[in-house]
């Protein structure tokens, strides 16, 4: 057991609070002999990297990742994993402490600030602390190095709604992802999204999203009933994303609304299925078939209206967060939810070949 | 590691086929002095058992359980835990195996058939093997376990929704459920069901549902940020669960609607919260709110009309569901939400005790 | 995390006291498709099994297994396992709670009675309750199905001490351990153990042992450094066995004692080893060499020869502990260990194929 | 599962190579509120630091360790602990990899070369990479932050055994440590020991050792049946150590001699014992007694005569380490046990108050 850890064979550990020197992940159990260089985790790591755009927190981070251990010279003069633990550390740089003083004496609400003082006696409230979405640099480093354990296995996210508006499913484009910065894969609502956006920020307001990752190439077989199931795991994953107060796998909470009949995924020769309705996923192991996930990422609880709320003491006050944030945070757990997709798969890949084989 | 345990201070490995000797669970980590017997067991499966209206499986089982190990007589004479593993065994009674011939061979769409002879290379198709529904009925023993452990803490689920009948918030009342079979809370909703139902049923189909567990009296704290949150070990916990495709907490995919302003709990002195749209978990901690957790549960697969699918040997076929099913598996999935959610706070409140104490 | 389970990939969880209603074990991780019956672990029970000679307790156990759950018929017909978890359960059949009247009050020096009532506040002291090496069937239960997942590789056990007497390596012959009761490989001490062993009886006393365990055909590579070592998971095994004081891997303390130049394990072409000092472990994993593991077990503090103790209320007095007893549990520790290494190569094996392939 | 963690609710993670950027820990569980600063853990690692005498290692590390994560201002202005991941770093400063070139295509008899190279298909040759010694400074650094845990229980170590000499335990005199630098507790013995591994160290050669940790006031009743007891993970700790052939608690080995009425600890009002054969452990459960730990290290492989072996593509050669190395590595792996020994007692501190409370 450990509070900061997940997974099995391919286990990461993270550590690092928001304004720390340091933070970073050390990636246990990935196979010998994966080519792997700091260029690989860079470019993850910048998809995921604050001030981009005009949408996302103007907190400037150079966000680079250093490889401290568990790197060689492989046999064809690459550098490779070598099977021990593969320590990333990145180094925190632009902490501008002093924007957080209100934050030290008063609970947000909505926010984790007054829960850690409840259960720690104190907390790090510069920038969140521990709970800071920062710490998810470290998940998408990790994850860089997932996707290497899984070459067969494409990850790919999209934020699917934003408040109220969804995307079109029949205008979906995986290649629009790389016109917008919302990750969106629908170019009208793109548009849309973007003065919408704009206004939440304006009046200093936040809003929630909706995000969905899907991986393509996973073979049948993965996962394992009862409690090691591929589902469950995906479900813990996403859940202990930032913000997430939802998960779903392929048809979701629209499969209450299903009959049996309209919820079968019916079976040709092939294997084929003739529909994806359970999302790649039946009885806790992969079907072959696209898995997807989808996560509700809640607003930031960072706003400029005030709000009632008590201070450490217990005494009544307000609060209004002034500071650099996400008017939708949503739109950075992309890249996120694509790490911890490729941290459970890879995770799983290694454990199937453990009790089958192969 | 293991595939078929959960939890880590208070942990649960269930074991057990639908058609073999004997399926149950061994109960990990249960304080000493805890005062247990089967009867304190024996409530909860029951209100799980299958058969017990038209609307459940005609399957009839005894679900007798026997506590094999783990309890002695304490000083005052009752029967208590020792600190010492609890195994809980309930032995099949109602086998008919002859109902499931044409499992043997061909695969159920939607049902986990396919994927476990393709993981395992066999599979036990009695009644579904392993995959069945009837495992739960070791969760549920092992729940009640889980109840004596956290005293305080009241857990009750309900069914919120069948099909596209949701009930009516404002006539949500716990006392309903005593008075239907449907562990429905709103009274006039339980009635529409009901028929609802009576036609699924006599049309041999199948249809989801919706459940939610509420727990009340957890204290602020219990939880453990980053992967061992509160709500990423619940939402793992209910996706293991037979047919469960999503999971939320509070207001969960909802969260995607809101606005920072609409979505913050804000507090007052006591401490107290003028809302719970959290669920009473915030970055991965407990509030000391209620906690609040649906999910949604597919329809069965086992339906009368037939579906095309495939053999063993890959050859297309197609193939109706007969034997004995329940029309919404959602219906018995409440008290195995309630085990789930015991299992989860019992664990958390020992990883609490040990890291911070009390 | 599990205070009764052992391993990650094939993980073991056993349940169960002396004079509880049954023990067991349930194993979990197994690979699928190897076949299983009750008589491949019958045999090993019975090799475990007490009242088989004068040497050991005259307790009568029938100790026959049954196979719960885990098993079905696979493509030849034969029984095999599914890949689900086997549950195994022995039930306690003769159980003389009389005997153990004074045990209930008054603490065993030596013994665990003191420490399970000052953690638990309470205990099942019929025959030891859980510290009882009746457990130990549970062991050796799922020991059978560990060596059924390595069949490359054979596991013997012998007794290499009792008390001050110590076999003549030179006379070592594995044959030898079906010609007399005491699993000891040298004729000519078998014959003075029988000897000196009558007098230890008969004197109501009790004596030590170090018992040998070797496996071969072990391939390298198996382990994993730093804290999931072969060698370091083979210590917690043996040293997790009732009375058991001190486990040593190769030459072990007599390294405290070996120059650089003895201790090297020179090598040859093949790879070949010259020698095997380290026991065929070396960095936490194996050699490819025999796996060699000795531990020490100490005298059972069941004896007739008054001893100072406190009773239950913190007063002074003696015991003297009648009823059935063995006046060498190190005998019957010889196929526990042997299970032990077995659940330990079954583990090492799957999570190497994890890591690496294979 | 973990290959590089250890402990469950107080768990440590290590990563680093001898020759990387760095190495360290990652120290997951730490209750928060405990006062830590670097300076804390500097005075353990500065007396595991290599080249402070003429026995040990020339290598010159500053061995310096930095704090990333997990501590922040307290009440009392002092830095505490927050309940959060506690990272710990220490860069390599001196490298040299120069000195090792022969190591990277010959493998060392009694070293892991061979076999770390057989399962990973590499390995980082530079100073043994993940199998060098250098790894106990993040060991040390852990183990500095759990006697904070711990803080009513002292742990020390002691070297009782160099080769053939061992300590006259009439004479064990805890302050004679400070006095000489081979942690020898008999100032008789010290200055034997000092001319010895003058000898050995002129002719180039390795001797092995025995250490000794002694552990005083662990409360009685830390530790679990039956898998996690107490005694099982402290020899599973003390075995991961570099160089560890065999683990004792309390007499060990030399138990197989004792009757059991010289074994049985006798008890007396208090509670007291009379004695303490068991060293501070009966069924997995420390007793209230000093816990007394032994363990046997094996010479290093590292010495100047030609020892026969093969070369990477497995022809036979011979080899000579030159380098800097330690003539008996059992010194520096006092402090190294030391450590262990306290972050096994910090998690079953942990553990048993999760359990039982308090």
């Amino acid at each position: 057991m450990s509070h900061n850890s997940f997974g099995h064979l391919f286990r990461v550990t993270t550590f690092g609070e928001s304004h720390g020197l340091a933070l970073g992940a050390v990636v246990d159990g990935c196979p010998p002999g994966v080519a792997l260089t700091e260029a690989d985790i860079q470019g993850f790591l910048d998809k995921r990297k604050p001030g981009q755009s005009r949408f996302t927190t103007q907190r400037r981070e150079a966000d680079e990742v250093r490889i401290l251990s568990g790197v060689f010279t492989g046999a064809d003069g690459r550098q490779v994993t070598t099977g021990t633990p593969i320590a990333l550390m990145i180094e925190n740089t632009d902490q501008r402490s002093k924007d957080y003083g209100e934050i030290a004496s008063k609970y947000r609400p909505g926010h984790a600030d007054y829960v850690y003082d409840a259960k720690y006696g104190l907390r790090d409230y510069r920038g969140g602390g521990r709970s800071s979405a920062r710490e998810t640099a470290a998940r998408v480093a990790a994850g860089a190095v997932a996707r290497k354990v899984i070459p067969g296995v494409t990850i790919r996210g999209a934020l699917v709604q934003i408040g109220p508006h969804r995307i079109d499913r029949a205008r979906f484009d995986w290649t629009e992802l790389d016109r917008n910065p919302l990750f969106c894969p629908d170019a009208v609502m793109a548009s849309q999204w973007a003065d919408y956006l704009d206004t939440v920020r304006k009046n200093g307001s936040s809003i929630g999203a909706v995000v969905e990752i899907v991986a393509e190439g996973v073979p049948v077989g993965w996962g394992a009933p009862l409690y090691g199931k591929l589902d469950a795991d995906l479900a813990a994953a996403m859940m202990s994303i930032n913000a997430v107060k939802g998960v779903e796998i392929g048809d979701g909470f629209a499969s209450a609304e299903l009959t049996g009949e309209e919820n079968a995924d019916e079976m040709r020769a092939g294997p084929s299925f003739l529909s994806n309705h359970a999302g790649g996923v039946l009885g806790g192991l992969s079907t072959g078939q696209p898995v997807v996930v989808r996560f509700a990422v809640k607003p930031t609880s960072s706003i400029l209206t005030p709000r009632r709320t008590i201070d450490r003491d217990g005494n009544e006050t307000e609060i209004v967060t002034k500071g650099r944030h996400d008017p939708c945070v949503g739109i950075r757990a992309v890249p996120v939810g694509e790490a911890m997709m490729a941290c459970v798969l890879a995770d799983h890949f290694l454990r199937h070949r453990g009790q089958i084989g192969g």
